[in-house]
């Protein structure tokens, strides 16, 4: 292994192979302290070339990789296992914009930018990256893509996957694939891209990557609405969609558990309405049109919908203070919860006709099971894409509450899979639902898969132990 | 053979094996007549059930799968080749609309269905499903998925790729894929569809799909354009979305050559502005708010654009029948072509910010390489996508300009790719472009291919020579 680490400081230069325990210690273990790994070495290339020459490297001697961007992840996909043989290829330092172009609406990055980075680089030339999330001032593009985050506003511009045109890929035998196009057809064979977005590196290293800009909105609103079911937040959301077309690009849903964590927690956060519901809906609308009467439509829809008698109470902003303090409410829900104490989290997705179904069966369920468990639901009701969060009973033993979680966990993924959808809607796999998966994915689906990683990483070297 | 005929009788019964050469023929040959094959049979299952055992039974005897919808493709993709040992398996049985959820905005379809079949479902829950060809009375939805599809409205909607949420494929080996999810959100390993989806039936037979729905438009606008470069029509292309944002659903651009063969050909057609021009923008904006406010917002923008200098006339149509005549403009292209004798096609893309550089340096190559040939040259320009036709000179014989077919897009083909585009933006490699993409991939990315194939196809027994 002498011999790898000198050979990757040919390559790399020495400052970038980082081996002394405190300097590795970083990348091995995850943000929220769940996972803690062990690599031989920390390499961060400062190029593409020099990641193939990396990754060439570690091939030869059958040496495992784990690529990482800005270790943001939520389930372990980025960190290394405890074996300390794996070799962490951290790619920040491929952190250049390679070129902008306004007129096809793209902008080419490496992997290494940070979000924040890559929406900054589409404002400086008046257009949106739309992609956003809590994390977007430390999390990298390349990590964006090889999970396929989504966000808030998934429901208007599509997951990273739907934003992505092409991809410069560094497969596992240290070859380039240059699939960097930024073509919006291109029926030319398979579509290669998809397979790396959303493989949490375990098909190759994304190094760069073509991805959408869009017209900078100019006209916003947001409203806050309160209503006594998820139907009548679907209903609304229906209601809402045909009336505004593209121009939702928002639709939550806050349950009012999720609501009083947050006004309790969060100091300078207030009720903007007189009287609790069961549950509320954030609805933002934006507009190029600067004059677009965004509040004007918001306030027509919302008056029928009062009168229909599905909304018992709603306020709309009336300045971009209000518009961000409304929003606050929703963004600061994880917070709150943390404040609050331990909790069980569930990233899920059902058809969006199911949201209903699955907030009552588990509702149930659970209620039956652990009687005095808070559920905390909110989430991007819009994509069907619900955060079903328990909070600790206040009296329990936090050991007790934790012990219950692989309980938890099957009675709510078994509800979600029954009804059509997804255990993992936004976070990915990595190594925290790889076994879980087993039990929902057909064998079939299972055994596709494994072909795929076989065929693009036929020694088993990217990223292994996560996904499958 | 004549047991596995046997077998197939017994699968899907005598009447849906076809054997006689009057009963193939029609299953044999494209519509163009360009491609005319042999097949041992042509089989029409009646259910995912019957496909699954006559994959099966093809499969345990080796014998390679033709899988084909409503044969309206262009590159021979659907065709069998000419050895007589292939089966065709045709898809027009499998016919059903399995499930509507207006509020998930999802429709489930099976592969057999026609476009047109999958437009009224739509229409009927008051939805719009906006994948829209010239063969949507007869091309199916498996054929439009298998293709990836495109169309005038990609701009808004994206490619078929970009309508699918869910898949059920029956695979090579007679197993079934059941990815029939309605989910906007999953982020459980491996996206498969997107493999499946334009591998134009070389990976597996696509059964049924998830597809998304989106609200219908109850406003609608068309704008008809002239203006004296493509530069022009790049840069108002770029002015009209940053204005009306994503109520653009089309931005086609139209040649004066192009215009000049409708107007000459196509009864009832007239030039809808007083000047010629070098080219013409027809622009199309769409809402779902019946009260927006559409012919205004594109009145303020031509206006602008007018004042500045990029467009130099221009007609805002003022009803439905002046909405479809401008439409028709555009639409009768190909048949005024037609009409005008035989031509020299490409379907190619490149970088919207590209597309004055390919005009200028292909139009230049050509007239200096055939200073007689008529270039006809119209499309989605919104998308990159240009139907680059060239139509044969008045005075030159058939059998000479077909001559020249392989100088031609060798010329065109290599202009197209040093911009970074594609050779095949919208109808696929079939046989037609199988052995040209050969000149224009890596061969790190036809063996990327080359090796999802075998994982997929390991016997290659799914439309080979096709694609790949």
């Amino acid at each position: 292994m002498t011999e790898l680490l000198t050979a990757l400081r040919a390559i790399v230069g020495d400052s970038h192979v980082l081996t002394g325990e405190a300097d590795r210690a970083p990348y091995e273990a995850d943000w929220r302290g769940r996972y803690k790994g062990r690599a031989l070495c920390v390499v961060r290339p400062g190029s593409t070339e020099e990641v193939v020459q990396v990754v060439r490297a570690c091939a030869e001697r059958g040496v495992a990789m784990v690529p990482q961007g800005g270790n943001t992840g939520l389930v372990g996909g980025g960190v290394p296992h405890t074996t300390g043989n794996e070799v962490v290829i951290n790619l920040s330092r491929l952190n250049r914009v390679r070129a902008v172009d306004p007129v096809n609406n793209t902008l080419t990055v490496e992997a290494g930018c940070t979000l924040a980075t890559v929406q900054a680089a589409a404002v400086a030339h008046d257009r949106l990256f739309p992609l956003s999330l809590a994390s977007e001032g430390s999390c990298q593009i390349g990590g964006n893509l090889s999970s396929n985050a989504g966000g808030v506003h998934v429901l208007r511009y599509g997951n990273t996957r739907e934003l992505t045109l092409g991809l410069e890929v560094v497969l596992a035998d240290g070859q380039i694939w240059d699939g960097l196009r930024g073509l919006r057809k291109d029926n030319t064979g398979y579509d290669l891209k998809h397979l790396f977005v959303g493989a949490e590196g375990t098909l190759g290293i994304i190094t760069a990557a073509v991805i959408k800009l869009f017209p900078q909105p100019r006209a916003r609103a947001v409203a806050w609405a309160a209503m006594e079911s998820a139907e009548a937040a679907v209903a609304l959301l229906s209601e809402v969609r045909a009336a505004c077309g593209e121009r939702l690009t928002a639709f939550e849903i806050v349950g009012h558990a999720a609501l009083e964590l947050v006004l309790q927690h969060i100091p300078g956060c207030s009720d903007p309405l007189r009287a609790p519901a069961a549950c509320y809906a954030l609805i933002e609308l934006s507009d190029p049109a600067a004059d677009a009467a965004l509040q004007e439509m918001l306030q027509t829809v919302l008056s029928a919908q009062m009168e229909a008698g599905r909304v018992s109470d709603a306020v709309i902003a009336a300045s971009g203070a209000q518009i961000a303090a409304l929003w606050a409410l929703r963004e600061n829900i994880s917070e709150a919860q943390r404040k609050e104490g331990i909790s069980i989290k569930h990233d899920v997705s059902v058809p969006v006709s199911r949201i209903p179904d699955f907030l009552r069966r588990a509702d149930a369920a659970l209620r039956e099971a652990f009687p005095d468990l808070r559920i905390v639901a909110f989430g991007h009701v819009g994509d069907g894409n619900l955060h079903y969060n328990l909070s600790k009973p206040a009296a329990a033993e936090n050991a007790d509450f934790v012990a219950q979680t692989a309980v938890v966990n099957r009675l709510v993924h078994d509800i979600v899979v029954g009804l059509g959808g997804s255990i993992s809607a936004e976070h990915g796999l990595g190594q925290l639902k790889r076994e879980e998966i087993t039990r929902y994915k057909s064998s079939v689906e299972m055994t596709l898969m494994r072909s795929i990683k076989q065929a693009l990483d036929p020694h088993g070297l990217m990223n292994p132990g996560k996904v499958l």
